[in-house]
């Protein structure tokens, strides 16, 4: 390996690390517009997102630039070819507190619906999920990596907790059910950010041990599903 | 390029080809089960998806082996790295439809919402897109997936009726309320279906043309965005 190419690992690594920061950030900056009811900051974090979309670009560049000029092997091309994915997964990450950042915007204007929901601890437990699965990358850390896995059960129960409390406030009070739907999505974006923490971890365990851990129980891939016996699979 | 390698891409394109009538042939039952109240069939697509992720892993194998077997470069480079992407989309979709699978299996226990929403013209618009999109792809026809990228807006506009729709629908039979979520979301995954083959095909725009066409009027991505101005960006 040369000193160049290594430089330039160097790079790409704190490229992805700072492209989790600002997904960290922008999520931190969401849900702080909407426990504030502060439409412009919403407004804010939208407007954010193209630095973030220019962020993926830049990385994905940078990894094509990698394999076409040193033609890695191995360990370097699993890295290269993981951060390429998780580069994606981060760029949805965004995608998903744009969406809130949109709910907080609307709900800004409206009057509050009296519900408390624990998004201080979802996004808090999000946070942590989204550095660490960061860390385990950089740091070729698998054990970490297979926490962040585990972290993620904790977030599905907070989302199907809010799931039946929105559903019984829009229930007594069916003026609310926008905003009980507008929070309701909110939940579940969080939730989805959670689960590409989770995807991530998976991509770094992989590229760790070279194993894949998601989809376990796998079957032989060359047959259709014993449902889909009348499928024509080959075009 | 050897034969050897010419004979490996082949079997490449026709395994992400099949990976797309696979996830075709999966939302296309789960609507099926959601018209006909059919909670087997619903089970059925759910179960099925272990298939799909099979063959997702196979398809990554296939990339990362050509990428370190054969070294290839240039226009071969493209192609792999966009096949990763875009088999990593195609499994999304098909969640997306397990979703839909799931909400289908628990409305066919309930009584049936009155309501009428065109899942069959957004069923086919989406089909049609994940079609196109891989065509596309194999065909190297930048034009096909840019018609792919404009197909959406109309998808958006019928999850959008959806909305309003549904919103009306739960004010007026609060009893509905569970079901009106559930028919959202079905709106909602119909949707993002959509844009992951919106995503694959502007992945095939930029395989075939070199031109990134996703996020335009980029940003510098090495500064924050003007709202962060006290943000540490580098860990």
């Amino acid at each position: 390996m040369t000193k160049h190419f290594e430089r330039e690992l160097d790079v790409l690594k704190r490229d992805i690390l700072t492209m989790g920061i600002m997904v960290e950030e922008s999520l931190t900056q969401a849900l702080r517009a909407l426990a504030t009811r502060d439409a412009e900051l919403a407004e804010q974090v939208i407007r954010a997102d193209e630095w973030i979309d220019a962020r993926e670009n830049k990385i994905d560049e940078e990894c094509l630039k990698l394999l076409a000029l040193y033609q890695p092997a191995a360990s370097d091309l699993r890295f290269i070819t993981a951060v390429m994915k998780i580069n994606g997964d981060l760029e949805r990450m965004a995608d998903e507190t744009v969406n809130i950042a949109e709910r907080a915007a609307f709900l800004a204007g409206q009057p509050k619906l009296a519900v408390d929901l624990p998004f201080d601890e979802m996004q808090e437990r999000v946070r942590k999920m989204v550095k660490e699965c960061l860390d385990a990358l950089v740091n070729r850390d698998a054990a970490l990596a297979r926490s962040v896995c585990a972290a993620d059960d904790a977030v599905d129960d907070l989302n199907r907790r809010n799931y039946s409390t929105l559903l019984d406030v829009m229930r007594k009070d069916p003026a609310g059910i926008e905003r009980g739907v507008m929070l309701l999505s909110v939940s579940r974006f969080l939730e989805r950010i959670a689960d590409l923490a989770t995807n991530v971890s998976e991509d770094v365990v992989y590229f760790v041990e070279g194993e894949i851990i998601r989809h376990h129980g796998l079957h032989d891939p060359t047959t259709p599903p014993p449902s889909w016996q009348a499928t024509r699979l080959e075009r």
